[in-house]
């Protein structure tokens, strides 16, 4: 009971600490969104990521799985690990913002908030690197390069050993269309595997008025779009998402002349691994079957996204008790899934943890555009939430486990 | 029983004045295949022809519906009028034959035997006007321009007269994948009505993850191709013949955006027009019923082309028993119809008769290509034996029936 | 010629005596018709057809394939061998005319007209017998038992040999939807096969609220029933006929239930082999498929009828200038196909020949019903018709062919 | 602060005194048990509980929409009202457990622990009568009647008032396939709406030989099922969940006969009442556009169940806390919502509220049959945790809002 309340203390002047230093995170985030880098294209930015660490003492290993950045704080007492994550890559989009600290490069823009994730990480990770000998365990800071681009850079960091000895993970995103000031959590999938699909069906052309002599693959193109919507009245659980959509159907150029092939393109999205390759499988095997039977040959590719972020529920509780102290127990929710991606999945395919939204929408800020919009923009205290739920996770994690 | 015998040697007479005059008959078929004029552009072929008949003391009437020469044999006794018809334009097809004869005209060429369809007429005209003073009736003799192109010589040429006072018609189509020396008769419908239709479905396009906000024209699109094949399968009768083929189907960009709208093209073949107007109307009855219950909009257009040739029983079987008089019983045989059109179709709404194939195919003289092929060629013969067969109905027609 | 002239009188004569007893075959063909027997239990009509032959001299085997009868007229010079065949089973109706020939057996009647084929075909016997010395060949006098039940006599009667030496068939049907004094031919496939198909899909029953954990066989039969429509509109020539009809569909107790399986009942008619198979083979491949792709399994029966009774052209245009002569070319017809079965077709897989209609209806005489109908009757002067055709087809066949 | 020591210290004596009388609880659990009366029959249940609660000196009307109970505790001080709810109705089910307290009414059974729902109620009434001068506000013990048959007891005891000045309504189910020891929250909807239709399809029958004379009924059918899926895959959004199933489709009795009419069951689950409402306007505009089109007209029944149990999410939490403190952080847990029907829906039309579940499953105890077994039963301490989560809730509710 002593050593809680002890560990409120500190609690609470690592979130004044956070606070005083607001101005230098402003200043960082604000530095970054000028300078924006690709995915995959990284390199002043995991620099700056490394000289920030390294100055405050943290020990620092770079270029981990290619471009990553690790920083390891390593608590005064022995204890479990903790991972916090932010992701530093742009988008290539032009910035059409009219404020001082926009984009200076054309056609690249930080549209998602990357910029703000990289300085609240690293605002946390200073504060908690001057309390290290309190900490009962580490903290591992994964600086993520390419995350808005499939395969992205957490698959390889893990590969490289970002997450080795780590026992739980938390991350977040900040979110424009969720005020700032509220948090929404949601203890299973929170973002969806967006993955597509190209699929050729060759049939066997031939005259209009002499479709005995040909193969259609129009009407077996239909078939299969048709018997794919199936998938998801039938096979998929009620309790379940998903979302198999036909984007573009081409085939055929004449009126009088059966094609001898189309071409078919979509979107799946899924928030659980079994339903995605269900998914991915029974397309193929509708697919095939109905070619099989009329004669026909096709080609199908299904291209991978990311998986499904899956949430872990005890990881997901506790840092939403922890954004609860911070902001209240009324602004924060559980949110419905997001059917978009994010390669925050892979690290929790490794490891428990969870990763959450937290809100940066303000009209007075501007910051109501969303995610990818040339206008995009955040409410800057969203960075102060954010560091300070994680924090307060990290510390919490490793020294109220007693 | 005298009379029959005396117009049999008068028949005997008239094949054997088409032998004699076959030289000219050729050269003039000739001329017209050097020479040939495209649809609605004729311009010195009717007046060859006008020349010829008047030259040979034929009345003619110039310009009818347009281009259309019509010439009147007067009998020397009063009976009843036969019409005879051939169609004189040719295509914008490049003639690769290598023949003295070939296209002088680049890019135009007879390539459907219009040209020998002419020749044939001229040369049956010749003869019965020589025999006219035995002729109980008139024999009217329509050089039809623009058959190849919609909406085609004959409607306008009706519209200006050209059936006044006729009882019955009859006309041939020369046909290359049939031997030289055959005749193919069919006593219903001979070649198909053969439609396109255009179709634009409007739904409400948007993200492919979010099917639930959009109105999806793929899907849509989709089902109304499906459910147009039950016209077929269950609501024409399975003695009838129809198709309906779609020959296009697109819709869509992205694999990830479900589209605004979708297009479809595609043609129906029809032999009676009951069956081309009962699935004229369902398609759009069913595209109505599914945009209505989707809430969509639509545009369809549905496009005919000619009518079916619907031949007259009585009439076939007349001109039939002419022709296997002429090439022998074993050479005559009932042909299924052809999924072409004709714009023969027109006389036959108005009058009985018949419209039947007369083979000019022949290997030695490279006769084998299929209409419409700029290899395309006849055996010439197959002009004398439309026009004996030809000229034998009409003399029957009228002097038989006592 | 003078043989020619000689043959005409010859027929002539026949033709007579056939009208000098016709009402030795009215009376015979009223006594069958007290008498009725159904198929493949007929005794006594059999019997008497042996008895009447064997009195006029004719060579009879009996019990041929089972219960068949044939007799053989051998003419007086040597020649080609003609067949002409009449089923004589009855049907399981009750006879509810009022009329004194009505069937004398509770349950059973001669609904069809084999009755007066057999009269007929005894009628010709007797006057073709009288006229043997004149005859260049033999006649083969086929009395065929169990046509109406599948799978019908004619096969057995074969294999036993029935069709031995013969180099052509003439058969014909009397038909009450005509009227008395036409026929009808049709120089290609005449009647349908008429197949049946039953079909068990079994899925893998479950809750109707948890449809994933199924496999939900109702779905599944409806997606083949929907996709064996597009055999008819895809697959089959628009020149050709066929049906695919599904006449039972049934599955499931409760609203709330996926059951464990679905069972469905169609027809299929076809005139052609080949499509027939093609059908039953496309049926199949489509319903193995969808299962395949689906988990679920299933049973199917294609159940084969008679194959279509396809006529050979060339017959049948001798058989219709018999007719004509007769009864006047405007009396006879090309008639459509009926979608109908017949076991004349096995006949005409071994030889050429032909089946026509002849007309029998006639309101006067009550002759109005359809066949099968337990009112049915025919004008009796059809067998006048009938008789004189075959008779007449018998004769030229073997005495014109010089 | 004091205050809510004051209030805890309370809550620990309400929690005793619910164990010290358990015995009297299950005692009056196993004599429902042993006497079950079936929904809207219900009449010594009702009295019974009136009994009791007028014995403990509790406010009682009876007869309150039709059969139910409704108990009023006054609390000492003023404050808010809070209304709990157990329904007491059992289901024709033969009771084939061998206990002691099994069933003694034949085919009839307390398989669904409404038993058991009824004595925890009368258990927390009795407590917390006796803590009535401690209370701020007033507790509503709504005993209802007829939960297992709809249209159900619910709607008709609040028509009667059940829920006039109520401020929150909680409410558990005890659940056998959940352990005992646990309990399950869903901050949304917990219950589907539970739907069935039954759709008549008339088309005109007709011969299997020639569909085009019909409406084919059975493809219109197949037709209609198909596209109702697509509700499903389109028309519900990912996130939502929505089930539609056919669980019997019947149409047809010959392979050859094309029938009148289909006649299709099939059941809806949903869990928000504008996507059962989007569903069963669609499911009937589909059905109407493809009869219009195809000429065949229909029948439409939507029967409604109860609508979804749609929790209130501040609600949820709060209760959620309360078992918490009882049960554990760890055993307690968001459920996915159950595809079953619920009453209990109604009162949260009206009130803010909760409904969850209390684990009752237990192999020791026999308890791990699913609800409406004939071998239903539970571990009775389930009623001790229920009890005391419903007591704490009340509580809590009541007096902590200071």
């Amino acid at each position: 009971m002593e050593s809680r309340n002890r560990g409120e203390t500190v609690l609470e002047e690592i979130y004044k600490q956070l606070e005083e230093n607001f101005e230098e995170t402003v200043s960082i985030r604000r530095y970054l969104h000028q300078h924006p880098e690709l995915s995959f294209e990284e390199e002043k930015t995991p620099q700056l990521i490394a000289r920030h660490l390294t100055e405050w003492g943290i020990e620092v290993r770079e270029g981990v799985g290619g471009r990553g950045i690790v920083g390891t704080i390593r608590g005064g007492q022995p204890g479990k690990t903790v991972a916090l994550r932010a992701d530093f890559d742009a988008l290539p989009i032009q910035d059409l913002k009219e404020v001082p600290y926009r984009s200076t490069v054309p056609g690249k823009m930080h549209a998602c908030g990357h910029d703000a994730h990289t300085a609240t990480l690293l605002s946390v990770a200073k504060v908690l690197q001057e309390k290290r000998d309190l900490l009962r365990g580490n903290i591992v800071l994964i600086h993520q390069f390419a995350e808005e681009l499939v395969p992205g850079g957490a698959k390889e960091m893990i590969k490289d050993g970002c997450l080795d000895g780590v026992d739980v993970m938390f991350g977040t995103h900040l979110w424009s269309t969720i005020p700032v000031g509220r948090a929404a959590f949601q203890p299973r999938a929170i973002m969806a595997a967006a993955d597509h699909f190209e699929v050729e069906i060759i049939g066997r052309g031939g005259h209009g008025g002499l479709p005995h002599e040909t193969v259609d693959p129009i009407v077996l193109g239909m078939n299969w779009v048709q018997l794919i919507q199936q998938i998801i009245s039938r096979n998929v659980s009620p309790l379940d998402s998903a979302v198999i959509s036909v984007g573009a159907f081409h085939g055929g150029d004449a009126f009088n002349i059966i094609p001898e092939k189309v071409e078919i393109k979509g979107t799946v999205r899924t928030l659980r691994t079994e339903v995605q390759e269900m998914i991915e499988r029974k397309m193929e095997s509708i697919l095939h079957s109905l070619c099989e039977a009329a004669g026909a040959s096709y080609q199908y590719q299904y291209i991978k996204g990311y998986p499904p972020v899956v949430n872990h529920a005890a990881e997901t509780a506790f840092v939403r008790s922890c954004a609860e102290d911070i902001l209240g127990t009324d602004q924060c929710y559980l949110t419905e899934p997001l059917m978009v991606g994010e390669d925050f999945s892979y690290y929790l395919q490794h490891v428990p943890g969870t990763f959450f939204l937290t809100g940066a929408g303000n009209p007075e800020k501007n910051a109501v555009y969303p995610h990818h919009h040339p206008m995009f923009d955040i409410d800057e205290r969203a960075m102060l939430h954010a560091g300070k739920i994680l924090a307060s996770a990290a510390w919490r994690f490793l020294n109220d486990e007693s």
